[in-house]
């Protein structure tokens, strides 16, 4: 196999793409696994699955919490399909291992021997199993699996850090783009800038407040209980705090005084685009963290509440993303304790 | 009535909200359409009503294309609802007429006389009809009317010109949040910036090409047909035309050399995220401007491309986009040829 294709598509996997030919691997029923590599692939001796919770939760549903059967599916989706992609919920997971080989045209920052997590999604990642997945009860999103796994030249990859558990580095990777891209955005604003968080008591959003204020800016937080108000406050994630129903466009927008520069919708609910739009001031930004964002709905209601906002979709990739967000957590002793405790609890 | 709210929820018209109470109008299921006036509010006498394509089609086929039924319903529905809001489509439409009364704290740009368009859905326009419509057969989108609507203080409403005629100028008012928010993205870049639009042919395209060219911009268009890649070259609307299927990723990033500094997809199909992404350079930026985008594959697909663009939810409202897509038209003879023969085929 060569790499086949040059030019703007270049890196992305095509090669890889076994049916139907010529789409994108995400797209793809089926890749093709094999461990030989094209000059810019990475080959990754995979340790561990962690299997998107959408996915997970709909197979064990599926087969009555029976683990045995949830692992036999598993084995069939991605002895099927090349990859663990989930047929029914469309989502993947991620993986962790060492990295076994890498191609002589690979860009990746990575050598063999790095234990690496991969940051984009399992839905197109060539994956092969070797082991029948016997040290996994079925039971949990947590998939101890030996096998093999492709990177191509585009892909996104993280070194696990030495001075952090695997379990918080990853509990941190899965929303690395977060601080990266409030940072970005903050810092293209000049002067007082404010910043509003709807969630901002959760994983993304913890990390959004935080880079925020590692920006400059001044940081209020949206939530949803006077539980989640507690922790903010104790954690100090946030200079101030409002408990409010993110889906009620009257109430976020009044939540505070005066509109935000910048607010970030991490709430993972439908119908908080309104409420984000009218509680940003003209000229300012939304940026739509949450998969439940409506394309339309932000749209249409910028448009018929004379918004004049920037409305950003949410890009869980910006360059050095990964090394940012932990970065940002071990500067923030508050916020390394909070996803400790996360991760504990698990 | 008074206007009742003050700050950041002000003038989003809360107080003409009767059910549910608390929601924004669009939101609302019954709007209070009376003509009394707030004091940062104004009614305009309606002559005609555009429905929404969607919204007229819907009421068509359930009625078996009967005129008469067709326009019950609609009288059923403002009657109803205080608005013209489908319920099933969720769509509206806009409509124009002459400005009856300005509330003396009103800052919409529009004095008693102006005759004018509502750039705001009619699904949150309160909204009264007094003369049964009995000058429309039902058998079109366009519905000569008598009634009056009311504009909240952050309405968004435009000046008939004298210069153009009424069916051009709301064909521009339909599609003018794109020109100006593409003049105003190409002018944050320096330096040589190049511009893909998806969709080029169509009117939003048209238009966004022009406001790219005028901004100094090198231009380049994805069609879907010959047909429309004559039309791109006769009416010189880019500098380039390719025609490929805009769902196709592969075709649409292969389509020129070098991917774009600014992407903007004005393509009403679902499929269309992943070749924007792919045909965009690294630093340069997406603009959605179909209501068929979706959030999900947007956000997922940037990330498992690790594509650092920047993505924009195409916001219908940019200040003065009214008057700057008439001076766009005005400017550009073939783009206004191109659109007065739309209208006249209508």
């Amino acid at each position: 196999m060569t790499s086949g294709v040059v030019g703007v598509t270049s890196g992305v996997g095509l090669p890889r793409v076994l049916e139907p030919v010529g789409v994108l691997p995400q797209a793809a029923w089926r890749l093709d696994a094999r461990a030989e590599l094209a000059a810019d692939e990475v080959r990754v001796r995979v340790s561990r699955l962690n299997l998107d919770a959408a996915s997970f939760r709909q197979l064990s549903v599926k087969h009555g919490g029976d683990g045995a059967a949830v692992r036999a599916e598993v084995l069939e989706i991605v002895g099927t399909r090349g990859k663990m992609h989930n047929p029914v919920t469309g989502s993947g997971g991620m993986l962790i291992g060492v990295v076994e080989e890498v191609g002589p045209e690979s860009l990746l920052p990575v050598k063999a021997g790095d234990r690496v997590a991969t940051l984009v999604s399992l839905t197109l990642t060539p994956l092969v199993i070797d082991d029948g997945l016997a040290g996994w009860d079925g039971l949990s999103e947590q998939v101890p699996a030996s096998g093999h796994a492709i990177l191509f030249g585009r892909s996104v990859v993280a070194v696990l850090p030495d001075d952090l558990s695997p379990e918080l580095a990853l509990a941190v990777f899965d929303v690395c783009g977060a601080p990266a891209l409030v940072d970005r955005v903050v810092r293209g604003y000049s002067g007082d800038v404010s910043v509003t968080v709807l969630g901002g008591a959760g994983k993304s959003g913890s990390l959004a407040l935080t880079a925020a204020r590692l920006a400059g800016a001044r940081t209020r937080a949206v939530v949803v209980s006077e539980a989640e108000r507690s922790m903010v406050i104790d954690h100090g994630l946030a200079d101030r705090v409002a408990v409010v129903d993110a889906r009620d466009p009257v109430a976020v927008a009044e939540a505070f005084e005066t509109p935000a520069t910048v607010t970030v919708v991490c709430v993972d609910v439908p119908g908080c685009e309104h409420g984000a739009i009218l509680a940003t001031a003209a000229g300012g930004t939304v940026i739509f963290f949450s998969m439940a964002t409506s394309f339309s709905a932000a749209a249409l209601g910028a448009e018929g509440l004379a918004a004049d906002v920037t409305m950003l979709v949410g890009n869980g990739f910006v360059p050095g993303h990964a090394a940012f967000a932990l970065d940002v957590v071990r500067r923030t002793p508050a916020v390394r304790a909070l996803f400790e405790a996360r991760v504990s609890a698990h």
